[in-house]
């Protein structure tokens, strides 16, 4: 079965973008996966196609319309469309791996690309939209987040990635950060590969690269090593 | 003064893609940035262009090569060059607001965009890479995290927002979500416009809007309010 994205933009030429290659590209290719870009202005009524006017209440920016919107959702999502939607926005709850990993088992996916100030509250409650961000940060809309949740979630399609074990060795699949990488040459600029590495022992390999992941987790990302510990079962 | 960007990657027709379009692509056009984008197999040594050799100790994927990667930043960078030089990888620390404004405000940033299983660690200490990355979630390469670091980072260099007030009354400014906007049409589907917002009162709107502000950081990101109180001045 196809895993359907549709993606609600005023900027539907940014599409498929940086998705029509490498692995994502390929996949889009092979038909594991489809992208249905809507134009939001397209469900504009006026002849300048207005998407967005000054918010309520005063202040900078602009806002984007509820009934414009929420139009563009019902001319994008078919009755019965039971498919998650999403709206990229700084507001939201962080991507993270398990929620890419949820999105992947589903069907689809229905992602409105925020741009200006904001979208009216009212469309966010009278549509279901779910307010999803990539981390606290502004970006200046929500096209490069709604490829970045798509490359994400596209890469766990069963059949897209080569090597399925690769999935499960990374980042984020056990609350840890990656053990450090090396290929040849043997030795670059001085600095040579850990000898256990050329060892040939599997067992010291397995060890050394689980303390290390576990050294560069404690380093960088406490936070994640302390949510490892409230989630392991207990002995 | 232009910021330079540079990107190094093994898909270098992905750029400028969304970033040659509206906030971003405006600034392009207008040389407030520059994008240099530097494909990393030019630096290959070999007739097949290989960037990458499988890992050292076994596992599944393959790692990208420490003396290709070298000499690609190196041919990129001529002596002197002070930017920041990243390395978009889901081991690195989160981006955040206050790092997109750092950038913002230096004279340019190298990007390497991440792929396959990793890069060699031994490039990473001897071009002082730092690891950044965009949350905890693993993309099929940096590319999409470097589109979104150099958006997160243009929009904030002087001259390219329209408004600068938007940037400052924004998520994150202040370790809070943004508050729920609204605009036209004054009723929706049923749904008013809340009277605070029409009611010309601005000191009621600025009040309404903090305490909305709270309520939705409160209800959805208590982990920001906490940063909130830590890193207000003592009274």
């Amino acid at each position: 079965m196809t895993f359907a994205a549709t993606v609600l933009t005023i900027f539907p030429e940014m599409f498929p973008g940086p998705l029509g290659r490498s692995l994502a590209g390929r996949a889009l290719d092979e038909g594991i996966w489809s992208l249905d870009i809507r134009d939001i202005r397209e469900s504009a009524t006026d002849r300048h196609r207005s998407v967005d006017d000054s918010p309520a209440g005063g202040g900078p920016g602009m806002v984007m319309r509820a009934d414009v919107l929420a139009a563009a959702i019902d001319a994008a999502s078919p009755q019965g469309d039971d498919r998650p939607r999403l709206l990229m926005s700084p507001r939201g709850r962080p991507l993270d791996q398990a929620r890419a990993r949820a999105l992947a088992a589903g069907s689809g996916v229905l992602i409105v690309a925020g741009r200006f100030e904001g979208v009216d509250e009212r469309v966010i409650a009278a549509r279901g939209l779910e307010e999803v961000s990539l981390g606290d940060f502004v970006l200046s809309g929500g096209e490069i987040a709604a490829m970045a949740v798509l490359d994400a979630t596209i890469r766990l399609i069963p059949g897209v990635m080569g090597n399925a074990a690769s999935a499960d060795s990374e980042s984020f699949a056990d609350h840890l950060l990656e053990y450090p990488q090396y290929t040849r040459p043997a030795v670059f600029e001085g600095r040579a590969i850990p000898g256990v590495l050329t060892s040939g022992n599997h067992g010291e390999v397995a060890r050394w690269r689980g303390e290390e992941a576990k050294r560069l987790t404690a380093e960088r990302r406490p936070d994640l090593l302390a949510r490892r510990e409230s989630t392991k079962p207990a002995d």
